[in-house]
């Protein structure tokens, strides 16, 4: 591929000398220009441009959990080759300090700056510089795989292999698609653009050759109004009943882990479960507006609970109407999901849509058509303190009274560790390796 | 499907009632509230929010050719399944009508707004209420099987077909998939964000139930700092060399369809070649710089032609290094697609970058791996007045020894005659149908 290069005046020139070139080189270097910073300052999560919000890195817990939602993603899980611990170490080492670079709106690792740098390969693909922060996230998770493989202690750390990191049930009705499900790593960047996301896990993916490689990788995008609850492909206003993350004791109690014997590491961390939800969008566009209201339990337009007015009315599994039936239907999702049918238990969504294009599908009920159908749908992802009192016991019930099931296959799945986030110096998951 | 159900006062209350909810209702099926229209009015283009964009539907061409590049696509091709003449007029008319209240902001057809409607489907997914038009345009395109589909003439139409409507040829290297290859029928959909241009392409596929079917669908993208040139994935500005779309005459002469004896009724419309070209990014990351910028001819960071200071320098291709050799090397992509190698084409290129998550893949060079990469990539789109002498010829050249090609592979392929546009209570296409 070595080819006769020609001097290159222009571009040393472009990154060497003084002028507006170098100005927006620099920014992307070294994070957010001063006004910028003090915008972002002013205004953390919703700076008037979208573009130039940014989220920081560092903390108690790693951002992208109860961040309020970015308007794209990009999910990835990837499986480890190598059977060197150290080597763990290093690809974490290695992701903590790129993901708090890029989340600041910089370059994976800084640019070459004079011709040494042209003949190696550039530390980060540039498809991004200029453009800003975009209030990207990233966080990081671990997968059953980390700890054990075919049966194989391969990094020593089985033993830290927290309860609550469990195998996923088979649930009624998956068709899961072993190429879109499990993983051993998971890297979620959310940001304020499609591309930026995109950027951020292909630069962290590089970093991981030789280490670990891609299983799968997925965009999802939300779009709403400006404040107010975006919808799904399905039309509903989604993410209504979540527990507010503005309430830390909801959180303490359903979100974040606690310090558990078996996995002290994880305090601050969550559990998270990732399932790739296709819809026949097809088909729901061709039922009535009332019978998706009952599918769902919830009035489209408002989102409010089926008799009430408002979106954030109170969801009463025990109204009845003047029959006697239950107004909001006994098969729906909100009330098979509700916390007054799980125990109490809760779980914080933060799903996006997928839209894959199209594919050649072959429909799973009468008529039976063979045909281009949407390969759409939810990139369904939620954070629990522990899946076997939150994802599992809903899942189970949906799995098998939902009246959605009609329109929805689940074709892929994980679960992960998501452990708390880091401090300077240090890196994602050193509680786990280190203590 | 039918279930029995409650009332529903709070949702008859929510569409017919006064206040909040119902001002958000009407101005969704009426287009935009007054205030969203002055401020469209003064800024056409660009308002402060990209979502208050509004582009018109109604003019003397399609909007979404020379109109200023949203953020997001949607693009799809339909067969026509019908045999009669009728159903595909009827299909036309009522695309432009919904077409028309879709890009000033409204849904498809107006919403049912009393309990009357609620026995039906809805006109309308719903997924995108609340969302303003966000700059939309739909543009609409005929392929070769409108005109003729296996040797038949379905709608008498034959006679018709432009003669710059030709089927392409194969090209060096072509890998066409022939589910994203093709179609009767084509819309695009761009928009400043991706779940409208995708709600827009549903319900007009909706609304072509029985008489046309999906063949295949795309969702793109496009990230830029504001007003700069966008990156492609592969790093580079793309799009700086386009002609200028501020110059008419350059339009007329490059873009635009004149008056042919044989298409008379393509006058003010154009000729749109779909691509969609998987590209090898992990290979990409894993090239130098310098390297990189000898595949394209352009310096990386700035843009500018190999040699020259800035993103807009002309690009030229005589320019020779002291040892007289060509400064913008031989076999790459702006030399060989540069108009001065083609005697003196141009065409608008309006692409996209997409990107589909990832799937297994088999390499085609060494060291054949096979794995799990990303399926990204460009939706290359260009328009031209005839594209026997735009992009044939310029791709012939380019599929023969673009130096790009090692880590491009076409995959899916479409060319359509783009009409003109429609007046106010005509219909898109009525000129190849009625005079
Ligand atoms: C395509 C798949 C799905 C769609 C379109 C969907 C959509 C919705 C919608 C529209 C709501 C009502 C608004 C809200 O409170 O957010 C909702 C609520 C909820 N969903 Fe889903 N959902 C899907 C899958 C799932 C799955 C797989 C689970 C968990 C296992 C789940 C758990 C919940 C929970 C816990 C609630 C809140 C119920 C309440 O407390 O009122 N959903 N979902
Ligand atoms: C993955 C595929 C492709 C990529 C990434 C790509 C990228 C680029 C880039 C970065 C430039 C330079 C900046 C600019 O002037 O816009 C360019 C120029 C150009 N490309 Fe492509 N391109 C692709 C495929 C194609 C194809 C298939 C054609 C046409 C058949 C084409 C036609 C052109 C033309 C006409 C120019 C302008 C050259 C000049 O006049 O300087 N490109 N492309």
């Amino acid at each position: 591929m070595s080819t006769d290069h020609p001097p290159r005046p222009s571009r040393r020139g472009f990154l060497k000398a003084g002028g507006a070139a170098v100005a927006a080189g620099a920014s992307l270097g070294t994070g957010l220009t001063t006004s910028q910073n003090a915008q972002a300052r002013t205004q953390p999560h919703a700076p008037a441009d979208p573009q130039l919000a940014v989220e920081p890195f560092y903390g108690a817990h790693q951002g992208g959990i109860v961040t309020p939602q970015q308007s794209h993603t990009y999910v990835a899980a990837l499986d480890l080759s190598t059977d060197r611990r150290e080597d763990v170490i290093a690809l974490l080492r290695a992701w903590t300090d790129a993901a708090a670079r890029l989340t600041q709106g910089g370059t994976a690792a800084p640019l070459p700056t004079d011709s040494a740098g042209a003949s190696k390969a550039a530390p980060d693909s540039g498809d991004v510089l200029g453009l800003g922060p975009c209030g990207l996230t990233i966080t990081f998770g671990f997968g059953p795989g980390l700890f054990t493989h075919e049966g194989k202690d391969r990094y020593g750390l089985a033993a830290r292999r927290p309860d609550a990191l469990v195998d996923l049930p088979r649930f009624n009705g998956d068709q899961l698609i072993k190429e879109k499900t499990g993983g051993d790593l998971f890297i979620q960047a959310c940001a304020n653009d499609q591309q930026v996301a995109f950027h951020a896990v292909r630069q962290l993916a590089r970093l991981a050759y030789g280490t670990a490689a891609m299983r799968w990788g997925q965009a999802g995008f939300l779009s709403g109004p400006r404040g107010q609850t975006p919808r799904n492909l399905m039309g509903f206003k989604d993410g209504t009943n979540n527990p507010s993350t503005a309430k830390p004791q909801l959180m303490n109690e359903f979100v974040w882990a606690g310090a558990s014997a078996d996995a002290p590491w994880m305090e601050g961390g969550t559990y998270t479960v990732v399932r790739r939800i296709r819809i026949t969008l097809e088909h729901w566009d061709n039922t009535e507006l009332d019978f998706q209201e009952q599918v769902f339990g919830r009035h489209k337009y408002s989102g409010a609970p089926i008799g009430k007015k408002n979106e954030f009315d109170a969801v009463d599994l025990k109204a009845e109407d003047k029959d006697g039936n239950p107004v909001i239907p006994e098969n729906s999702h909100v009330r098979l999901s509700n916390q007054a049918s799980n125990n109490g238990a809760q779980i914080l969504r933060r799903s996006y849509s997928y839209n894959d294009g199209t594919n050649f599908y072959i429909e799973r009920w009468p008529p039976w058509r063979q045909e281009t159908e949407y390969d759409a749908g939810l990139i369904f992802i939620a954070h629990q303190s522990d899946p076997r009192t939150g994802f599992i016991p809903i899942n189970d019930r949906l799995a098998k009274f939902d009246m959605m099931n009609q329109f929805t296959t689940h074709v892929g799945s994980a679960i992960f560790a998501v452990p708390p986030g880091a401090k300077p110096g240090s890196y994602i998951g050193a509680g786990l390796f280190e203590t």
